[in-house]
């Protein structure tokens, strides 16, 4: 097939946007792209990972001070220097997700890929939410060591951290349904019902 | 079938969200009720329409105090002048979409209904979005007397008053994704595509 269709899944913390993702893109045979975008990136633009780590998916603060700081302190040779703030950083990551999406069908998680990826007529984007409490649990089940005061706190930071990410680099709202192709609850179904609707959807549209 | 299903559809104004629901509502054999539900508000309370339909969709404010005496001028008898306050007409139409969802499945589009059934464990929530350039063309057809720049107002004063009345009346956030179960761009599948992706979800969901 010489048509790379590209899904891209934003996602409320503990909703199952990543289990969902990880099972649509096995179940279609596509690509799967998460923190593994931090890793090619670094790897493209030749920076070393930290600095895209530290700076995953959060909006442009004073932290690119911090990195180059950090950069010049640890005596790296910055190539780059010139763009060592997060808006470079975030440039580097979105020339690594027009690359991938030009080679592959691919499912992509996070990072604003729908909005880089928008004028891509063979993008579907996806946002998946659940219920409170079903997060809350799911929450646990990976930190079984917090409360679930704590639980609530954590889904709430991460997400208002998300979407300062996402509000700051592109002109859509996180978790706005007119900014994704399709948003679901992924309660309704649950996790593999979630992937096969949404499967149906992908092939439906694409004729696959 | 004794199960009684609800399926609320709010939508941005131009997306096709009225159309889906009818055609939704006449493949699965439901009743559809949009601005129906304000003549039988209005039947069920004594009220005259008039009450109704100027308060239908618009957030709480001054008009409460100019209906009263809108109604005190024309003469009119008022039971229930207690209640006349787009609070109390608020309170009525819920009542009757209550009553609605307790005797037939149904398509109830906007009015906050998904608010109003919110612990009804058989409604499903939608909310269709479009391109704009999509959604302007579908006003364009309704009113053709109109340039694309009236148009386009048209639609982000209709939203905004759509989303004051469903931010005023409930605690959740009008177009946001975690409102509602599924929120669908209609331009992916077209009008008739997306009935049939939602009449799979709701097929699937309740095992029709």
């Amino acid at each position: 097939m010489d048509r790379k269709i590209v899904l891209t899944i934003g996602r409320q913390f503990g909703s199952g946007g990543r289990d969902i993702g990880q099972r649509l893109a096995a179940s279609l045979g596509f690509g799967y792209y998460d923190k593994e975008l931090v890793t090619m990136a670094a790897k493209e633009s030749g920076l070393c990972p930290e600095v895209f780590e530290n700076a995953d998916e959060k909006a442009s603060d004073g932290l690119a001070h911090a990195f180059t700081m950090g950069l010049s302190y640890m005596g790296m040779f910055t190539p780059h220097a010139d763009i060592l703030s997060n808006e470079g950083l975030f440039k580097i990551q979105s020339d690594t997700i027009r690359n991938l999406a030009e080679k592959e069908s691919c499912v992509i998680v996070g990072r604003c890929a729908d909005y880089i990826l928008r004028d891509n007529p063979d993008c579907l984007s996806f946002f998946i939410h659940n219920n409170t409490e079903v997060r809350v649990q799911r929450v646990l089940e990976m930190h079984p060591e917090i409360t679930v005061e704590q639980a609530k706190n954590f889904m709430a930071k991460t997400d208002k951290s998300r979407a300062a990410y996402y509000n700051c680099y592109t002109n859509k709202t996180w978790g706005n349904a007119a900014s994704y192709h399709l948003s679901i609850n992924a309660s309704v179904l649950g996790i593999d019902g979630t992937v096969k609707y949404i499967q149906h959807l992908v092939k439906t549209k694409f004729e696959l």
